[in-house]
């Protein structure tokens, strides 16, 4: 997240918009949190070109609670996901519960190397979901498929990195802690469609998407303090350029990075060039020099580059490159990669 | 909530723990916030003498979530409800949506001026649930009800704010913003013996309590900021002597204002007294007297008393005592209605 975030929202900490009150103690009731609200919003829909037809949510409990919300609204028969790595796993692990899910395509053989593009989602499924992004094998959606049933998608861990075309789908959600805010919201905009796709079984009133469209996310008390810092991320967001600016930013370091691995005799990265991820890269040693493995380590370590390591199911390493990360920390991590050769 | 909280909060945004990371940015995965978390975790046990029979967890969805979720869990043929308020009501509302609920004893009748306490317990219900206490009408359990079922009570208005006996009870929660830390974060406290009377239905990950206690809360992100917050303003109730220190000063607060409501032939109290609430204090005009209303409002005004409008339901004025506010804004609310009279 932004430095100017945090300034900002220590000074709510201290006084939140004039009221002498903390954020953390006023009562989300209020017109100056309701204008919180609002304005976060409103930016959410600038950025991401959001039209009428769609709601704006601001709801808890994570992506991981949008993998059940998701098939207990809408999973009345049939749901078709892809499984590209770990967390469209647990969403098609959670829609099972309700129903029959269609596998598409699946890279689970390749251990998730690649993103799989030879299918076609039945007309016959309550709808299509996928997953953008994929943080620990370091792969990412280019283009999203075509799909004649509503269209899903989990971007938690890359909204706000580039643009989308949001007309393109029924429904977005992501958890904010990676480039949206701090931990503790999750967004979702649902278009107005959805409502009445609704699967005929009991739904609680928290899990009903349009309750919380018709309270303004306030049915209940929101996350409010994550929700404002959310709001002053944006607001940096906007003020570089918004998500034009923020996809070219965010190209450069991906590009200098993958440029670095492919160059270099030592390493190569874990993923089919095509469906290489601008957020997470991955790579490991060539077979040949992985004893080299611990010296690059130390290496790494005097440069204070730090959060390196790769998930255990891939190996190696993997550099996160969130929004937020200025692309001198990418050239530090490039300079020891070339140092060390 | 306390000063010290919101001070030590600043702190960590802008270094936690030493990381020079910013608490809004570092995973939860770390050892640092690993840390938070299981002092926050000892804190509640300590403070309510939690023994190792139970777990303590952090999630998120607020206190509305658990309105589903406990009957999800553990709603298998009938479950035992009081009627004692709007929170009550909600609660019953989203167990009617997975069984039939038994309402024991209602005072709707009354407006919720009083707790019913003439009711026994059915035996074969598959747990009996009931609200401590209700912020609209400004009613508190005062003596919790024998129970041969399992007794799970909403404790979102009132917890830490007196000793509770908790091994009478199977399973506590309460959403943190009253008394526990900022909004975002969902106390449950519950008895490992639930985990053996799950109904037989689908629950999702995210709905198993057992799921989030076999993963210390850590199943997936949680909300990282109002834990830590939830620290401080626990460390600060510790320091000024734990929850019998708490209990006498908002007695002390409690009785100087229904005293002074008493001792006034302008204003009544609204409910029973044996039943009257520590943390929210309810009371009208005498019928006589409606007419002064405009005065007193614009005294209180004057004072820099506000938040005083009662809720539309019971109308007049509703006094919030929670845990943070000092005993010197309620003599200044005593002294508007003295010099008024």
């Amino acid at each position: 997240m932004a430095e100017s975030a945090f300034a900002k929202s220590v000074q709510d900490i201290q006084n939140f918009a004039g009221t002498g009150l903390s954020i953390l103690e006023v009562s989300h009731r209020g017109k100056q949190f309701e204008a919180v609200m609002a304005e976060t919003e409103n930016l959410v829909r600038e950025l991401l070109g959001v039209s009428s037809n769609y709601d704006v949510l601001f709801l808890q409990g994570g992506a991981s609670t949008q993998f059940f919300q998701i098939p207990l609204n809408f999973l009345s028969s049939k749901a078709a996901y892809t499984d590209t790595g770990t967390w469209a796993n647990r969403a098609i692990k959670e829609a099972q519960g309700y129903g029959v899910v269609d596998i598409l395509a699946s890279s689970k053989d390749s251990n998730y190397t690649f993103i799989p593009k030879e299918y076609s989602v039945p007309s016959d499924a309550d709808y299509f979901h996928c997953t953008s992004n994929n943080t620990i094998y370091g792969t990412q959606i280019k283009q999203f498929p075509n799909s004649s049933v509503p269209l899903i998608c989990d971007m938690s861990s890359d909204i706000f990195s580039k643009p989308v075309d949001v007309s393109k789908f029924s429904l977005i959600y992501a958890g904010a802690q990676k480039n949206m805010g701090p931990a503790g919201v999750t967004l979702v905009i649902i278009h107005k469609d959805m409502y009445g796709r609704k699967a005929d079984r009991h739904i609680p009133t928290m899990m009903d998407y349009k309750i919380h469209a018709d309270n303004g996310s306030m049915y209940n008390t929101p996350p409010v303090f994550p929700i404002l810092v959310s709001k002053y991320n944006l607001e940096w967001v906007k003020e570089i350029g918004g998500l034009n600016a923020m996809q070219k930013r965010n190209t450069e370091k991906a590009d200098t990075l993958y440029n670095a691995i492919d160059n270099s005799p030592y390493f190569r990265g874990t993923t089919a060039k095509d469906d290489r991820s601008q957020m997470n890269v991955t790579f490991v040693f060539e077979k040949e020099y992985e004893a080299l493995a611990e010296k690059f380590d130390a290496a790494c370590k005097e440069a204070q580059l730090s959060g390196l390591k790769g998930h255990r199911s891939v190996g190696g390493y993997r550099a996160s490159l969130y929004n937020a990360l200025p692309l001198e920390s990418v050239q530090a991590l490039v300079n020891v990669m070339e140092t060390f050769a």
